[in-house]
């Protein structure tokens, strides 16, 4: 069974009743897990996790896109986060051994549909964008759904990858595939927040670091010491264990001790299973070999 | 729901016939899923083993036995392997939230059952045993089938737990509760034997070490170094990280570096992830943090 986990994102976070509207179309296609559901009422915006196959991972999102279209009114619509629809981005995230092209595929499918079905000016982003001007969400985003409501049947460069080149009051939906992405804090034992802060470019890809890597220095002042703030895009390519031992090796050159670390919110099950792999320096270890995965892998597997 | 690991063995490694009817017995009751099976003819014996939740474990479990009953009759039973019965053991073994007791209470719930229904004498044994003597298995089956013919029912010591005190041709069963073992495995980079056996002397129960470990020293001839061999009866108690930096420690004692290890077979998830919750310094880590948990954790769950 190909799983993906779905995030999509709405332009709602007061009205509870259309929360309950919008995850209820999620619940009603068969095999969909809702594992998340916050809104945020200062954002006016819901933030949604649902794990399913992929198959019914975009009909689920193609419902929430309808329901939510014909139940927010974007030219109503205020909230500090930036957004553009009332759909605003349904990202597609791979889970066990589901690819990243099985995701970009759903999005592209699921954006074709949207926009020929509901009139909804879609965007291809991420890995499922087909220009590399859309790879990141902000630019796609860029002028929120005012901005867009006015440039967009003008400007040949916001073209909509599908759907019509003129904005209702659903606005357009950005849908793209993209790695999960992991929020993992190393705590430094000092309160020297300048340590925090050279460490943070010297891991990060901006500023010559690794590739998968996005970092910041920050204090942590209650406990009076200093972290290095990260957020890791691509764990597959850019591991846990290797971010921290080049955190630790850095935080060495100034004397200082890493203390501890923190993951912040959820990680896939193999992001840490990785590390247990390298520690352990184990030789030929398979994920067959873990109990669980025998139970939740590929149905019908011999034995 | 509360997952048990069942991993019971028949004295019947040759007959496919036999396999598949003892197979289709725990196969029949909904919700069990068989993740090994392995008949080994030398031993005669089959080795299988399945996930239930606990009422359905114990259903199936109870079907197995008197289906091997019928079919395999003990009076004829040749193999290498130790035996006492047609269903030779019945071990439950604790998944995700499931506890220790909630299994002992499992096999003893099992075992009265065998014991009224079946007529079949049953010893408990492990963390089910009542008795200190019959918390090791090759205790309790000592003697074998035979041997147990001939004492049941004039040594007081071998009165079973529940059945009858007389073996018919199904022989007795060991119903019992324990923890998954981890077959460890630390390779070294030198070829000297004696080192090895140092090591395992070092960090196993027997003599002085970690309380739930048992190791030996090994030569891996091929590849021209030695090996520290393990068990681990509990990891959670002894967790694999601990053991292996003691391995590495006593190594260093020597100058000899550790080169690589090995998880031999099957291993619970947690057993690796309190492996990156330690090298990681991980701080405050849930288990629920990981993603596949809140797919497969309990149900109902709020989000």
């Amino acid at each position: 069974m190909k799983l993906v986990l779905c995030v999509p994102n709405f332009s709602e976070g007061r009205s509870q009743d259309i929360i309950n509207a919008i995850r209820a179309e999620i619940e009603k296609v068969p095999n969909t897990k809702v594992i998340y559901c916050k809104a945020d009422s200062d954002h006016n915006r819901l933030d949604l996790a649902f794990v399913a196959p992929i198959k019914e991972a975009k009909e689920a999102a193609f419902r929430a896109t309808r329901k939510a279209a014909g139940l927010i009114d974007m030219d109503k619509h205020k909230g500090e986060h930036p957004r553009m629809g009332a759909t605003d981005v349904i990202p597609f995230v791979p889970m066990g051994n589901t690819t990243m092209e099985e995701c970009v595929e759903a999005a592209r499918g699921l954006g074709k549909r949207i926009g020929e079905e509901l009139k909804i000016p879609v965007y291809l982003y991420e890995e499922a964008a087909t220009r590399p001007d859309r790879k990141n969400l902000a630019d796609v985003r860029r002028g929120e759904y005012e901005g867009l409501k006015e440039e967009v049947g003008k400007n040949p460069d916001r073209k909509p990858d599908f759907g019509p080149e003129k904005l209702g009051k659903a606005g357009a939906t950005a849908v793209g595939a993209r790695m999960p992405l992991i929020a993992f804090n190393v705590n430094l034992g000092t309160s020297d927040l300048t340590v925090a802060k050279k460490i943070a470019r010297a891991v990060r890809h901006s500023s010559g670091g690794l590739r998968y890597v996005k970092a910041m220095g920050f204090e942590l002042k209650e406990r009076g010491i200093v972290q290095v703030s990260m957020n890791l895009t691509n764990y597959k390519k850019t591991p846990i264990f290797r971010v921290f031992e080049l955190v630790r090796r850095e935080a060495k050159r100034y004397g200082i001790p890493v203390i501890g670390s923190e993951i912040v919110g959820v990680v896939p099950m193999d992001a840490l299973v990785s590390c247990a792999d390298f520690y352990l320096q184990l030789e030929k270890f398979k994920k067959d070999q873990i109990l669980e995965n025998k139970l939740w892998g590929e149905k019908n597997e011999g034995s």
